[in-house]
């Protein structure tokens, strides 16, 4: 195979594999900061007002961890700097 | 074998791998968040209705990850744009 | 070998291990729910109602994920996109 | 040895590998709910009608995972669909 | 080695992996259901009946698992579907 | 080697790594039933009629699952419906 | 290497290491039942003669587990069925 | 494959699985100060302020780990230092 | 090499490692059982006679099963049966 | 490939691994600290003056281990001392 | 290389292995015995007397384990029976 | 390649890998002690002083490890005392 | 390479690995028992003395076990009896 | 490859890897017992000193499993034995 084929495989491979293995920490970070959420809304009612503002913030910020993997996974897959090397 | 039956042999097994693999912890995390939300239900009844629409929002948001696998799935299988490189 | 007898043999086998895998979470999940469930009932058997229908969405949202990776399994035994590129 | 040979192989080992991993997650998150259904009548005895009925709902969903391993496992060994890309 | 050797290696390889692989969830799932029902009992003796009723049919349940793998392995050792293709 | 040798190879190392993975979990399912009736008793001596029994009928279907190992195990070493298409 | 040579060699191996795996679980699941006999006791004095008893029997069905295994490894030191075919 | 060639694929694989590697620990990190955060905020509401103040300069300092990652990533990606002494 | 010496090489490698593994779990046990009786018996100084005794029949019962690993690393170190198949 | 090549493709690698191993344990680390924080400052409001520089010390330290690691990959990047062994 | 230096390198590396593989399951249950004792002597210090001998049957329990690994480590590099038949 | 080559990848490869690794558990065990004094700071606010003191004097010791470890990777990287048996 | 190479690359390896491997379960078994010795203390001071003597009597008993794994590298390193045979 | 080059490469890469897991387990004890000293001087501040000087004694025999690896590190690095016979 040439070379461009082999780049091909490894990109779509490893986008794949970087999205599927990516998503696995913030999903459990989600979940956790989410379960806490609630048990706080149940002992404590009155403050669901900021537990909330800070659940939603704390969840953006976790959210944006996926977003880097998924922007790198785009990247390689759309438009790869590396590539003007390989098509020289 | 040629490049495409190679890129095909690979766009096939690592799209079965990258949905079975990035299911997992969204799967989990739901499993987590709603079975907190039980918790906080039947220790603080009449705040059913804050705990739903905080745990709707979260599921919405978790769901939204195994979204992101869904969709590089699909591209890989439906529309890789690394292909235009391979069919020259 | 020729290449038709490689993409059956990995669609085969991808299939069979993704689905396998595919199953572990949301069975996992299931089951965290329904015990929680259960025991929200033994302790507020009152509030049995909404609790019911928050596990019965909750589930419906956990088997949407299994139902991801069956999706995916029957596309690549039934109808893979990418098999037109191979038998061109 | 010939394709027919490898796809029988591999079908075979597939299908014993599949089922075996399969029934992993359905029988642990059987056990769970079991074991928390058990539970919850000895804390609360006069709930029993309402534990059952959720207990064999969900003993019916995690079947249902249970049930896709065995349906796919089943198509693979009977009625594979690729097996008439490979006969051609 | 011709294909029929092979075939009979990787089917008793198999059978006798999956039979133990195959086992080992429903065993823990047994073990849990079972010592949450003894825990159960001594707890509250007096539901003795409706713990027993619910544990066996339970312990069917989970039976029922690792029955599908044993007829799997059995239908491999004994009646291989896929054998036909092979012996043509 | 001669096709002969290479099954009764597989099949001692078989039938040696099944076994010895299969009594695994029933042991460990076995251990925990047995300390949880022992815990059981301590805190109940009055119930231990109905826990011994409910006890017996749990070690007696958690042995079951050993015993289909032990029963493949037997059945590959001594008898192997296989053998047949391999001696013919 | 001939075959006898090749048989002699795994058999040996495969029943060392048969051995020291398959102890292992029995004997966590000793260590198990008699630390809870051990605390059984402690709690309830009285008691001593039925937590003795049901320890033995349980300590004698998981002793049970460890002789198949070590049955098996003696059949395959000893008196190897399949030995047989290879001095055919 | 020219050197080139190698230099393109591992520094694409590489940033792939780095930054999906990366992001692992800082995601888990934020999820449990996050759910402390809110754990401590429904215990002492009126501490609000103070709680809110350290969480975000701790998500920040957690967030500076991820964003060392992601520079290295950007640097092999589209400025590597090495890149000179392949091109001479 | 000839037979002899990758028999007396395995037997040597397979010993020293069946020993080494053999006795992890009954180090285990061991330690499980003893802290536990020392647990006992700073709660109930007078039941010491009893869980003593109860405490000596497990350790030698555990103890037998390092024997067995023992025993069958002694006799592939001296008085392999095998033996004789390869010296013919 | 000449050794220049080898050169950059390992310390390429190298350095994407390193880093992206080596911030997980001062993340979880951080993590742990922060957490205990919020969690000393929600039990103890009036101490808040001392957890925090406390705190602050401890992430310094913890930091400075991800510095030691980023170090260590800037200088393999920008500046090896071993590159000249190898130009010569 | 000739059989002895095979042998030599073999035994060299097994015994390494084995003992620093030996001592980790006897240093574990050490560890616990003694915290144990630690524990119930500050629970109740008038038992130090049969404690600290239960402790001391025990720590030698134990020790035998290593010692079996130690004895079976000294038999290698020593006096390795199977060595007659390597230099005959 | 050349011997040089290969000692300066392997030296390259070997510090990054033992840096990252280095670093893991230093970091743990800071994060856990500092936790820990944190939590104590909370129970006890008046013994701010010596747990700070030995806080210190036990991060210092921690700190040492992880010296250990930069000593040695800085040693393989700029005066390894073996590199002259190499230049030889 | 001749053989006095291997056997010194083996031993050289060999005795790292295993020193480093070696340290692991005292370490732990160590930290163990002196952390629970602190606990007991603070809970008991005034049976500090036999506390700091079982404790002693326990750190010595582990650190044999240490000495073992030393004796034996020492051994390989410095005098190993097999030497004898390879240098005839 | 000539031999002098295989042992310095061994010995730098073996150096590496034994100090990196070689201070895994010193430095999760030491950890642990420092934050147990913390947590027993917040519990009993007037029992300091004897804590503090337990402590130290312990935190001195843990140092002392990482010195041994050091040691064997450093002697290996500057002075290995087993150089004299490959220098022959």
């Amino acid at each position: 195979m040439d070379k461009i084929t082999w780049f091909t495989l490894l990109s779509t491979g490893g986008a794949l594999l970087a999205i599927s293995i990516g998503v696995i920490a913030p999903a459990f970070a989600m979940g956790r900061a989410i379960s806490q959420a609630l048990d706080a809304m149940a002992r404590q009612p009155e403050a669901e007002k900021s537990i909330t503002r800070t659940l939603f913030i704390g969840l953006a910020m976790i959210e944006s961890l996926a977003i880097y993997v998924l922007v790198i996974v785009l990247i390689v897959l759309f438009r790869n700097p590396l590539l003007e090397y390989l098509l020289k």
